[in-house]
């Protein structure tokens, strides 16, 4: 991957990388090509090759992306938070508005399983490991329980993970302040009476 | 599908099968051909056709042998269950076994959001269902706290699926007791102090 020097270099690559994520929801990593990602972008092929090696190399780059664009998103909802439970409030909501914009993100993220499960496994490892630092440091400051931080971030990024492909992606529930304060009370209470 | 009528018709069945779960293991759905499954099921191509119509047709009825599996195991899991949080705890714990003893599954279920993601979402919508109707009852007892079923259902299977693919799966962590039991301490009191 080439880092453009100039606006325009800039441009062209952000075009190819959207429409990488087009390509790749529409045909899977398999079926898309390099020549309909450039089409898309609307680039000659020799175009695409400035900016990346590979379909492979284009395809980890955005993955990339996907992880750090997901990451400042949430950072960005919970700066103001009092606590870790606000945090976790308006981090799993910001996660459901980000996923009810850009449906796409679970196809492109997952399909990383079929193309090297080493790639899955980073992605969510990166992921787990920036969840279970904020984990310790809420548990130093007694807001969260005494809970192995590894497991209970794999917990919190299955949960929303799961409830937002299942319920916001596939059966198209809008509603997610509703989705929000159940999955909270399990977080604050635990589910049995 | 056809129902095989002998002995010997399920065992040929059941060995196309268990040769179909490799080959869409190791070449996934796409790169596995009909001839792949035959071979390794060590049967003529033609045999194939007297059980499946197509190769969708077999990997849906693998889809359903699996949920169908994965139910049966949990149900004699929690046979015995006390009251509600047993169950989840034992049904939590037999299926983190059933994932160290076939770490496949994911794989070859998931792959249905890109072969026809309306297979993804039965399949879990299936889970998820028979989950809730479980968790009412529950709810009627007062073993269960007023949670919203359909959503509490997708929390728990994302918990599950979430940490059995990355922890067991991917991280190869073979203490599922551990695991378990940080999970029932979120599951039972929350997160937060």
């Amino acid at each position: 991957m080439v880092r453009p020097k100039t606006q325009r270099g800039i441009d062209t690559k952000e075009r190819i990388i959207r429409a990488a994520a087009n390509v790749f929801y529409q045909k899977g990593y398999y079926g898309g090509s390099i020549s309909d990602i450039a089409n898309e972008a609307g680039v000659a092929n020799g175009t695409f090759y400035i900016y990346f090696d590979s379909k492979l190399d284009l395809y980890k780059y955005l993955l990339s992306e996907y992880g750090k664009r997901i990451r400042a998103n949430s950072s960005i909802a919970i700066q103001n938070a009092a606590n870790r439970k606000e945090a976790e409030r308006l981090g799993i909501k910001s996660f459901f508005e980000y996923v009810l914009k850009d449906q796409s993100i679970f196809n492109i993220i997952w399909e990383s399983l079929y193309i090297d499960k080493n790639l899955f496994d980073e992605f969510y490892s990166t992921f787990a490991e920036s969840y279970a630092q904020q984990l310790k440091k809420a548990q130093k400051k007694g807001e969260v329980s005494n809970i192995d931080p590894k497991v209970l971030s794999y917990v919190l990024i299955g949960i929303t993970n799961f409830v937002a492909l299942n319920s916001i992606v596939l059966k198209q529930e809008k509603n997610t302040t509703h989705i929000v304060n159940e999955v909270m009370k399990v977080l604050e209470n635990g589910m049995f009476e």
